[in-house]
């Protein structure tokens, strides 16, 4: 008998933009699914289409096969795992808890380990490919833990994502994701400063963009988000406090290396700055605002 | 009659590693071709397909009715135009020049108006698209001054690149290819640091390099010199005495155009860090020694 096919009850904590959609998808993958949310509003999608309101994380874990996290912040991380009724206090034995939170390796690595002494597996597993890979089931996604835990999930994994990729113990998926944010932080940094440039210097600067994605600069920054920054549209997709939160984490995980991230170290000076002018519940993009140019 | 059919005889200053191949797409274009260059020996190869070899650059453009330069830096660049037997002493009126070198929107300017007290326009026409770009033809050419004189050599431009684009006035095609580096430069530093961060953080970095390439981290940057980063291969591409040049360029212009460019700032810091470690002849991948994990 396939390990998928007897797997059938999710829990699935956090049904914000992303989790709603990666919850629907196991759905349709004949999931009986039980949610929790901060806010009941966010799940109702979800509860119509049949799945099970959990008033707490732990009420989703119990009875639980399987049990999937996304919420906001490392603290979020803490206290949903951690907290009076959440999933470590419920989860029976057996249970695989995926957090896809881009959080903390450290904190990875410590509730993997309180699960473990109460027969519990967690695994890090953040995703990329924003909002669209969620919708369309095309997320990257970034797997620290056991190998086993792993393979146990990984058909539920495949209903969420196209690209799943194990790097190693715990908190190895969450070092995976911290670098991928690294690499577009320097990026975006490059193409808010290329565009700013362009305009600077009179030209039409989507015509430069135009006729530069195509080179040694493209990128998918570059190609996405530098038409947004040039109409002015700082609507997020990805917000800035969420990517303040990345980036702190990668700068002090970097730290912990004894590496000098300086490119990095100055992305999150830079969004902190943007945002305290205000910026924090724009998208990515809205970097370009602090060259003046929009 | 077309145009392109009373162009005749073409100079060529500047047969390095870029100028020999585009000078040879000319050759294949039935243009008789005018070349001078600093060291003869570059040049050998295009006088066995039967360029004529001149001793300098005037004499290159004497009796020719298109010159094309590409040399090193903006110093050259004033050398060969302006020098005691240069382009311009030597054109005749209706001459075009054309400089492809990655050179000073400024200089470009001050070409542009001592060509025309002659008779004889200059355009700036700086290329991306590297060595392999210029092999196979399929550069993309920045291109600033007058619209007739961009038409004139259009079809001479054809030969040599795929995407052609004039921005403006003089200095414009300057302005588009610094905004370019601009963009590259903070690409570069993120690619390296998410790099240096996977390897500090015990992952392996290729693993990663290949999970991310395909999401909001792509980038040209990451996808071509991510693996020469991780194998040690630092051999240029571009050389990273080159992109110093450009960055101090577009800093300068930048400043002049009232912007505050940090990531820019501080990728020329680092850059100059590398060339007084050594580093001024390898590739601009070499950046990711100064992590130490190389």
């Amino acid at each position: 008998m396939p390990l998928s096919s007897s797997i059938q009850t999710v829990g699935f904590v956090g049904t914000g933009v992303m989790g709603r959609s990666m919850a629907g998808h196991l759905l349709d993958a004949g999931c009986a699914l039980r949610v929790h949310n901060r806010t009941r509003d966010k799940a109702a999608d979800l509860l119509r289409r049949g799945a099970t309101w959990c008033a707490t994380p732990g009420e989703a874990a119990a009875g639980s096969d399987v049990v999937f996290t996304i919420v906001g912040y490392p603290r979020d991380v803490e206290e949903v795992y951690q907290g009076a009724d959440g999933l470590l206090a419920r989860a029976r034995p057996g249970t695989v808890l995926v957090d896809m939170t881009t959080s903390s390796p450290e904190l990875a690595r410590r509730l993997a380990a309180a699960g473990s002494t109460r027969g519990v597996e967690v695994l890090d597993a953040p995703v990329t490919g924003g909002d669209k890979g969620a919708r369309e089931a095309t997320l990257t996604i970034l797997v620290g833990g056991s190998a086993a835990a792993f393979e146990r999930v990984r058909p539920l994994l495949a209903a969420i994502g196209r690209n799943i990729v194990r790097f190693g113990d715990s908190g190895a998926g969450q070092h995976a994701k911290l670098a991928n944010q690294i690499a577009i932080a320097g990026t975006l940094q490059g193409v808010c400063e290329a565009m700013a440039y362009a305009r600077g210097a009179g030209l039409d600067a989507g015509q430069v963009l135009a006729a530069i994605a195509g080179g040694a600069a493209a990128s998918w920054q570059l190609q996405n988000l530098g038409p947004k920054m040039l109409s002015g549209d700082f609507a997020p997709g990805f917000y800035v406090k969420h990517l303040i939160k990345d980036l702190e984490l990668a700068l002090a995980e970097g730290a912990r290396a004894g590496l000098d991230l300086p490119s990095l170290r100055l992305a999150l000076e830079r969004y902190r700055e943007l945002a305290a002018a205000g910026g924090a519940e724009q998208g990515t993009q809205a970097l370009f605002r602090l060259y003046g140019a929009a």
